[in-house]
């Protein structure tokens, strides 16, 4: 079996480096193309799609898997037709390949400057929304890369029937189908596969909870574009307007909850704390958000049901709940030091509207979104203009924070010249 | 021992973690004058580097290793003051640090960009050259980051000896003498703990040969940017001026052997071999350069002393020597298709006057560097202005081809608001 899956994954793998070939060749209207061709077909063969999902459903009640994984699992019409229209805004957006960027005449005549080019290969493991398989191709085709997809075994009727329809999709479109290539099969042997391919994937992207991405993290020989803890903090200044104070703290705490861009922990300078902690507090207390305070914070608010004292290891969690560490601090430094201490580098936020302050944070917290008087619910694709995203990278090399189209391409040097030689 | 080695490593590692949170706060002023006070103390103290360089000599003889790694390993006066001048050049650089780029408004009102950051701690290892102990940590020290520093064992005294004048500079220029570092034991487990030092070390560059570079892809639990083979080639097409062909195949070849740039095969189009294959052979035979040429190749230079048949593994040698394989090809398809299979995706060039095999050359060459009438010998950090060159990477992400200051950094989104919360 171990040796069928690798002769297996040797085959996708030189199906796929053949695929890449011809996709980093590929003109933008027959990109375009295949992506609005997946649209089209996704509409027209969701009964289809819709019976392989019911086929996932059954087998997930069947298993006991749990309510949320199950709704997670779930496609209807309108998650199908969100899927298609995905792909469409996908071909709307520019395309990144082949554009050369600072062309500069050096003194020895030549011309340098660099051409954006598909990183190739990607590999994509995810778990159990099945909509992942429609996303993630339509991203790598756009730019020019071949996909190997690995969804969730408990998905795979699903995942087959869409990755069906993209691969027709490419092929109507002049372009080789084996650009999406979908795992078809539930063996968990095929991630460690796919995780030792380095002769034929040039990157990994897992998607999914905290332990999958840990597991390829550390077995992957393939570089990984990951993304770990969204440990997101709010600082509130002294010198930070109260208005602005309340509306950022309670919208990126309670705008969504599990989402990785939402606040955990808000820190709050002592000297405004009595002016701003009461009003957060009733805030979120409506909105049934539990706090847990340092000690000056529960003191502040005393007798309020919904707050309790915060342990150590409040400050390192993440809750992706109704649930708010907060502890107010002495000062700027003790704020950057707790997010240096306990932060995941993914956003953190500062509001003041004290000049120096606010540049000191912007420098100096090491994070991979860093905001001055927003919400941290803007550390998103779509919200930074990007049009798409496949992730949100907290890796530091490569790409960071998060990832649309360019994070999934790499540069190549050109040179013109007439000519010239070394001397 | 091991369990030593460890616990030194660890220490090691975070007095580097905290050197590198200082130092990413450092002003270019400060870091300015660092590499400057380190030219400074070089010369200065030129008399007790050159004496422990004498040691490091006297060692390699005694241990009878070749002349040639003993002229790698030898320091004088004139390699003391070029050292001295590089890091004067790294300090003239622009600083990359801070920088921030194309900070938009965005329909919610926020404004977003990208700040350009250190990478955190680097480790470099590397072998004979004690030159790099200089060069690495200057550039280290320019982008922010704090250096862990791995020399070859046989040039401990020599390395000793120049870290302990990086070291004393940092500090005459209030910076942390931590950011530069130099594992001072010869002991070989020491690459092995640097390699598993992910909790540490956010990236590792090894500078050496093959298999060092391999033992340290195999075995990093830490990205590591890296450089293999340069197998570059030169394509004369159908299209190409007679001239302009000739100079760039022999300055391409026989500028310098023993470099990455160098090209190892030249690819002549059928149509235009003939003319200009004979006068490529005598101004290479001139040069001492032993041609090994494809059968078309051989039967236009009969009866040539230098010329050999080339067998299949010549396709594929990095010779580094005054070695070059010919082949004779009947179109640019041909000649990409030998380039994809043979090639090791460092530089390939094209020499044409036609405008679209050389479109076509650009576009579909997957190289880090790709250029179009001019020399293979141009893939340098200092010919592309990057003013300065810590390797050549031929990996496909975060930094390709010569890597300089830019290399050595990331980036980190920065949010300016005003108030806003996500809708």
């Amino acid at each position: 079996m171990t040796h069928d899956t690798a002769a297996l994954m040797q085959k996708l793998g030189a199906q796929a480096r053949e695929a890449a070939a011809a996709m980093r060749m590929a003109d933008t209207r027959a990109k375009n193309r295949a992506l609005q061709n997946a649209a089209t077909i996704l509409r027209r063969d969701m009964d289809e799609i819709l019976a392989a999902n019911a086929l996932d459903i059954r087998a997930a009640e069947a298993n006991r898997l749990d309510a949320a994984l199950v709704d997670r699992l779930l496609l209807n019409g309108d998650r199908v037709e969100a899927m298609a229209e995905g792909l469409e805004q996908i071909a709307a957006l520019a395309d990144p390949i082949g554009a050369i960027d600072e062309l500069r005449y050096r003194p020895s005549g030549i011309q340098v400057g660099h051409m954006r080019v598909p990183l190739g290969v990607i590999g994509i493991i995810y778990e159990s929304r099945p909509n992942v398989t429609a996303d993630a191709a339509g991203l790598c085709l756009k730019s020019g890369n071949a996909a190997i997809l690995r969804g969730g075994s408990e998905a795979i009727h699903s995942n087959r029937a869409i990755a069906a329809c993209m691969r027709r999709a490419l092929v109507d479109a002049g372009l080789p189908q084996d650009a999406v290539q979908l795992i078809d099969a539930t063996d968990r042997a095929w991630v460690g596969e796919l995780l030792r391919s380095d002769d034929y994937v040039d990157v990994i992207i897992p998607r999914g909870g905290r332990s999958l991405i840990e597991r390829v993290a550390a077995e992957s020989r393939v570089p990984v574009i990951k993304h770990l803890d969204g440990i997101c903090h709010v600082y509130i200044d002294a010198a930070a307007d109260a208005d602005k104070a309340v509306a950022i703290a309670v919208n990126a705490k309670a705008h969504r909850y599990g989402v990785c861009n939402a606040m955990e922990t808000l820190l709050v300078h002592e000297r405004k704390a009595a002016r701003v902690l009461p009003e957060i507090s009733r805030q979120l207390a409506e909105k049934g958000v539990e706090i847990r305070g340092c000690e000056q914070t529960c003191a502040l608010l005393v007798d309020e049901a919904h707050v309790r004292p915060a342990s150590e290891e409040d400050w390192a969690t993440e809750y992706l709940a109704p649930i708010l560490a907060v502890r107010v601090v002495d000062g700027l430094q003790t704020a950057m030091d707790h997010i240096a201490r306990y932060g995941s580098g993914h956003t953190d936020a500062i509001v003041t509207e004290d000049y120096h302050a606010g540049q000191l944070f912007l420098r100096e917290v090491d994070s991979s979104s860093v905001m001055w008087n927003a919400s941290t619910r803007f550390a998103d694709g779509f919200e930074y203009g990007l049009g798409a995203e496949i992730g949100i990278s907290t890796d530091r090399l490569h790409v960071r924070g998060p990832v649309g189209l360019e994070g999934l391409t790499t540069q190549k040097w050109i040179v013109l010249g007439n000519g010239e030689v070394r001397q």
